[in-house]
C-alpha cells in the first residue's frame, strides 16, 4: 500500500463499500475521472443518473476510516489498482471486456445487465503472505461442486497438490467439496493458493470453512470484493465467481452437477479467453453431468483432462518460460538479446509490436501484432517472466532495467 | 441362399477357406472375373504372382463340400455377395474403400499392406434367425474391454437393452467383458444382437462364452469370415473387426484401456465415415482411458456420449426415418410425392442425383450430388427406408415399385 496516497485508498474504500460488484457505471466514472472525484461527485449528488442513486444515498452512510481500522484488525489489507499489488496482468482481460461494454453502452446497443458483467473489481480486501499481483501468471482456478464424491475430491486434492508442485498458484472459491479438496491439496505441499470469499474476510463462509480460511490467510491469500463485515450474498458468489476465473490462467472443472455454480464460473473463463478444462467422471455420477457437458459444449469445449500433465499440456505453454533455468548474467545486452531469440514464434511477434517507449495494452497490440487479442492475453506472461516488458496500472511497456550492477 | 447358383457358393466356400481375410489382389481378382472364374483360375495356377502362391497351394487342399455339410451339421449357412440376405447397405462403405486400395494398389502408390486393410469380406457363415442383410440400417457396434470394470460392464449392459428396445441391433464380438455385457443387454430385451467371431462358428471362443454363443445363435445372428474349423488366430481378431466397424451404423467404445483391441475397431469406424463414439470414465480407472483418448483425439475425435439418448442423437438421425408412422397408402404416385417431400435437404439432395434408370454407387452419386462420400453412406438408408431406392449387389438404383394394388 505504501505508494498509494491516503486519499485514493480511502475512495476506494467507500466505492468497495457502496457499489455493487460489476457495475459497468461505477467502473466507468472511476476510469474516466479517477477514485477520489467520483467519490467526490457521488459525495455532491452530481450523477443525476438512477443507476447511482444507491450509491448516492449510501455514499453519505460509508465510513472508510472503520472499515479499513477493521480490516486491519483482522489483518486485512486493501489492494488497489493503483498500488503494487493489483493483479495487473490476471485482470488485462477485465479490462479489455469492461472496455467493451461501456463501449456498446454508451452506443446505447447494449442496456447494462444487472449480474455478470466481467468488469474489474474497484478495489479488494485481501489477508495471507502471498503478494496478489503474483497470481494469474501461472495459476490455475479449480472449482467444482460443493455435493463432490469422494473421486472428485481426491482428484481435486491430488492435482492442486501437484500443480502447485509444478510452481502453479491455485485459486478457488471457500466451498465444502472441491473448493476445499483444492486448497487442502496445496496446503498439503505448503504451496500457494488462494480463496477468492464472496463475503466479507472478518468471517469464514461457510462457517465450517473457518479452520481452512485461517489457514489460507496465512500462508496463501483470502481476496474478496466486499468489506469487512458484508454478508455471503447470492449475487456476490455470481461476481465473486468472475474473480476466480480471471485470477486463473485456466480454469479446471473437477465436478458439477448440470447445474452447478462452477458452470458460471466456467463460462467467465471462456469470455475471458482462458482455457477451460474439465475432468470426465462416470456417466452414471451426477456430479461429472457438467463436466461432461462442458466437453461436449459445440462451442468453446472445454479440454477433457486425463492427468496434471494433460492440465501443463493446456496451461503449462505460456508459462513455462518461468521454469527455464537462469543462466549467470552476462552483459545486460547480450542477455537481452538472448532472451529475445530464444522467445517462441507468437512471444517474438508480439515483443516486435510494442511501441519503443511508453505504455500499450491487449487492444493496441491486437492491431500493431495483428494476433487476437486473447493470445496477446495467453503470451504477455511470458514476455513479463523473460524481463522484456513489464506491467503496471497504465499497461504493459518494454522494460527498461536499471543499470545493472556487475555481478 | 435359394437365387445363388451352386457353383457361386462352392466357389465362395473355395475362397473362404484359402484366402486370408482382407486380401486386397484375391478380392481384387474376385471383383473382376467373378468367384467362380477367380477359384478355376487359382486351381489352374493361372496366377503367377507370388502374392497368390499360397492360395494356389491351398486351394488344391479346400474341399467346399465337406466345409458346406460341416456349416449345414452346425445349422450355419453360407451368405455370399451374390444372395439376397448378403449386407450391402452395411458394407458399401467397405466397398469403396477397396477398390480405393486397389487403385493405390494398381498405380504401384501403395505395397499391399498384410493387414487392416477395408476389405469386403468374400462370404459370411452365420448362424442365427436374424437376416444378416438388415443389419447395419440400424445398429450400433458396441465393443470395449476384455478386463471391464463393473461400471463398463453395467453401461453396456443396461444402453445395448436400451437401444435395443429404440430398434437398434446390436453388433460385437464375442470375448468376455463389454461384448458379452453388450449381448446380454439386448437379449434381456429379447431383441437383435449380433457377435461377429474370429474362429470358426461351430465353437466359441472363449469357451466360457459357450451358452452365450448358443443364445446369439438362436434369437440373433453369429457371423464369422471363418469356415467352421477355423482357429481364432491374433490376424483373425484384428480383421474381424473391420466387420464389426461396417457392421454399425456407428461404434460405441464403453471401456478400453490405453491399448486395447477396442482402438483397432474404431480406427476402423473412422476410417469408414462411421460416427464413433466413445464413454468417459473416472479418470482413475485405467479402462477408460482408451475412451478418453478418443475424445481427446486431435483429429477425428469420439463424441463423448453420456446417455443413450446422447447415441441416439448421434446415429438416430440418419435411420429415424424407420420410426415414422406409415400412413395408409393412396395412390403411388401421389405417396412417392409426398414421400420425397418429406426428405430432409441432405437425402433429397441425393435423391435427386440418381439416375433415372440404372444402377450407381457412392463414388459416382458423390461426383452427381457434389456431396462428401461418407454422407452419402450415411445418407443412403433413409432413402432406402423411404422406399426410393433400392440397393443391391449391383449398387443402388430408384425403386420402381411393381404396380400397386389398390388397397
Amino acid at each position: 500500500m505504501g505508494s498509494v496516497s491516503d486519499d485514493v485508498l480511502l475512495a476506494r474504500a467507500v466505492l468497495s463499500r457502496v457499489s455493487e460488484p460489476s457495475s459497468i457505471p461505477v467502473w466507468r466514472v472511476v476510469a474516466r475521472e479517477g477514485p477520489v472525484a467520483a467519490v467526490e461527485a457521488l459525495r455532491a449528488g452530481r450523477y443525476e443518473n438512477d443507476k447511482f442513486a444507491a450509491q448516492a444515498l449510501r455514499v453519505a452512510e460509508a465510513d472508510p476510516f472503520a472499515d479499513l481500522e477493521a480490516a486491519q484488525r483482522h489483518g486485512i489489507r486493501l489492494v488497489v489498482p493503483e498500488s503494487d499489488e493489483w493483479p495487473h496482468f490476471a485482470f488485462a482481460a477485465l479490462d479489455v471486456t469492461a472496455r467493451r461494454r461501456v463501449e456498446e453502452w454508451e452506443q446505447g446497443h447494449r442496456e447494462q445487465s444487472q449480474s455478470g458483467e466481467l468488469v474489474p473489481p474497484l478495489a479488494l480486501w485481501v489477508r495471507g503472505a502471498l503478494d496478489l499481483s503474483t497470481v494469474g501468471v501461472r495459476s490455475v482456478a479449480i472449482v467444482g461442486a460443493r455435493d463432490a464424491t469422494e473421486y472428485g475430491k481426491w482428484v481435486a486434492r491430488d492435482w492442486a497438490a501437484k500443480l502447485a508442485g509444478h510452481g502453479f498458484t491455485v485459486v478457488s472459491g471457500g466451498a465444502h467439496g472441491i473448493d476445499a479438496a483444492a486448497h487442502r491439496g496445496a496446503l498439503s505441499m505448503r504451496l500457494d493458493t488462494v480463496l477468492v470469499s464472496a463475503g466479507g474476510l472478518d468471517r469464514a463462509y461457510p462457517p465450517g470453512n473457518a479452520a481452512l480460511f485461517d489457514e489460507v490467510g496465512e500462508t496463501g491469500l483470502l481476496v474478496s470484493e466486499s468489506p469487512p463485515g458484508a454478508a455471503p450474498a447470492r449475487r456476490r458468489f455470481l461476481t465473486r465467481n468472475r474473480l476466480i476465473a480471471a485470477l486463473g490462467t485456466g480454469t479446471l472443472v473437477v465436478e458439477a452437477a448440470a447445474r452447478s455454480g462452477a458452470l458460471n464460473t466456467a463460462t467467465h473463463s471462456i469470455r475471458l479467453g482462458r482455457p477451460l478444462m474439465a475432468v470426465p467422471g462416470p456417466v452414471t455420477s451426477s456430479a461429472s453431468a457438467g463436466c461432461h457437458k462442458l466437453i461436449r459444449a459445440e462451442e468453446d469445449p472445454a479440454y477433457l483432462v486425463r492427468s496434471v500433465e494433460d492440465v501443463l499440456g493446456v496451461i503449462g505453454s505460456a508459462s513455462d518460460v518461468s521454469l527455464l533455468p537462469i543462466e549467470q548474467p552476462r552483459s545486460r545486452g547480450d542477455e537481452l538479446a538472448d532472451r529475445v531469440d530464444s522467445l517462441d514464434p507468437a512471444a517474438r511477434q508480439l515483443f516486435d509490436a510494442f511501441p519503443a517507449r511508453g505504455w500499450t495494452g491487449p487492444d493496441r497490440l491486437a492491431v500493431a501484432s495483428g494476433m487476437p487479442t486473447l493470445q496477446i492475453i495467453r503470451t504477455l506472461p511470458s514476455l513479463e517472466l523473460a524481463g522484456l516488458v513489464e506491467g503496471s496500472a497504465e499497461g504493459y511497456r518494454i522494460h527498461r532495467p536499471a543499470r545493472a550492477s556487475p555481478p
